[in-house]
């Protein structure tokens, strides 16, 4: 069994032979520049991992794996314009940079790839990876939508919250899992299993993303903390407290999100404030905990000897505990 | 043989019976809405026609040729975006009616959707098909970006304008053509046939387009005469007008594409007459006619019973005398 950094090479490597036509360079110029961008290609690593878990040749699976990975840099390139993000990866995003007409449609394009690039898959199981895929698609589709839709209401429920990131993000890691071991001849059950791990792994991430906003060590997370508060972005901490505080306190948290005058580290530290009086942060870590041993509980049933998937638990275990 | 409004009831049946989500309305109210628009459903209509003609039974590639209605209208609820524009066949622009965000996404989920669709083809030849579909979707977003480029552009050559609108309209029609023909299970030498029918075809028709924007009774035509020329549009008119004209021509040409501060009809009129000058209507009408005699000169080659034949050549003749 190899490590992750074994694969993301193998995936690096991929992504640089990718050839896209040279013209039209504007559609195409916008799509390498996305997809050097870099990143942890975790969704494709997840896939190959997957794959040899269940005794297949990850090189085989090279370009369906590679379908994950364009297709998420799609849905980021789209999320970008709707967000008015600036930066991605710490670089200008593709509609700051070209135009959002440019994104647009690069996007388009970038998600025609994706679709290409997981046709290749082995005929045996073609259809139905293309059909999970398709299905996965259209959930983050939804999740972005409900994302959106959060941010105009005044409260969002935990489950309703749990959902939304759900499809936003989560389904995505499970289908990496189960479309590598879909393609390794895995048993339906197992690879259902994986689903499920990836699902939840990907809930858990998620809720320590939210978490690591607020709460990281800024020089090690690589951007500065609190951005999610200075946003009034829905998050885990912010439903939890919203949640649980009194009436004084949810007064006090609505002051603070229709406040648009103070200084950023003023409103950071007020809000800070009174997530800590309402345990906030234990909270949304008891939450975390919970998909996280959900997923391992999955994980551990995978019909597969345990010294093989010492691999993935390793790098889970390490994602979840990164620079807290 | 069944006539194209055969065709045409069968498909707005099946649109009226797609289901999607009701949830998140944000997300699915728009595609119902652009599907609900309306059109002529001509690419599914050639799909099923073509399936006809080679002895299928249309009823059972019905969902495939679904997913090119679904793909096109994906394309315009993007491609509306882009062109800023206010209005789709008279009603409010996706983009215009609920807001650019939505378009994006609704338009990336019209695009998940007619992938599943096309997915439903036959297993036999279902990774054909959705090659060619694939192939097909990348080109269009080619010629819409060509189509952006020419726009900044000072001049344009006749064979760039008809490389780019061949990507951006006709290939599509090639395509659910020979879709149709593969799923039937044509000869490769027929379909690719039906291919080059559809697309020289396609040419044809958006030349078409071109010339009874400025000359189609207005009344018949359903919008304004003229409006390619008020947004400077680079059609094969202006093309042919620029390329034929003299340095006087070509300086008045340019006067009237860079002016902003007359009434429309004053340069409706002065534009219509430097191009009756240039006796550019009938050099664009001999362009159109010559795609329309290639695509007729293939589709004739095409082995099958010529009588078989009669729905296809008359459902294009009438669309090429359409209300000039």
């Amino acid at each position: 069994m190899h490590a992750p950094k074994h694969f993301q090479e193998l995936i690096e490597k991929e992504i640089a032979s990718l050839s896209f036509p040279s013209s039209p360079a504007e559609l195409y110029d916008p799509i390498r520049y996305m997809l050097e961008l870099g990143g942890k290609r975790l969704r494709p690593a997840l896939a190959l991992m997957a794959h040899e878990l269940f005794g297949g040749d990850p090189q085989k699976i090279i370009r369906p794996a590679l379908a994950l990975e364009v297709f998420h840099n799609f849905t980021l390139m789209h999320d970008d314009i709707m967000d008015r993000a600036p930066l991605r990866r710490s670089q200008a995003t593709v509609h700051t940079k070209w135009n959002p007409n440019t994104a647009i449609l690069s996007g388009d394009t970038m998600f025609v790839k994706s679709c290409q690039l997981m046709l290749q898959a082995d005929s045996q199981h073609r259809s139905n990876v293309m059909e999970l895929f398709l299905k996965t698609a259209e959930e983050v589709c939804e999740g972005q939508q409900l994302d959106m839709n959060f941010e105009l209401r005044e409260s969002v429920g935990i489950s309703e919250y749990i959902e939304m990131i759900s499809l936003k993000t989560a389904v995505l890691l499970g289908c990496a899992l189960k479309v590598g071991s879909i393609l390794a001849g895995a048993k339906t059950e197992d690879s259902n299993l994986m689903y499920a791990f990836g699902k939840n792994i990907g809930i858990a991430f998620q809720l320590h993303d939210d978490i690591l906003d607020l709460y990281a060590e800024s020089s090690k997370f690589g951007k500065q903390t609190g951005g999610d508060v200075l946003a009034n972005k829905k998050t885990i901490l912010l439903i939890l407290a919203l949640k649980n505080g009194s009436n004084e306190d949810y007064r006090k948290l609505k002051y603070w999100i229709d406040d648009n005058s103070s200084k950023p580290s003023e409103k950071i530290t007020a809000v800070r404030e009174i997530f800590e009086q309402l345990n906030v942060r234990s909270l949304a870590e008891q939450e975390m905990e919970k998909y996280f041993q959900i997923a391992m509980n999955d994980f551990q049933k995978v019909n597969v000897e345990p010294s093989r998937k010492e691999m993935l638990s390793q790098l889970v275990e390490r994602l979840m505990v990164r620079e807290v």
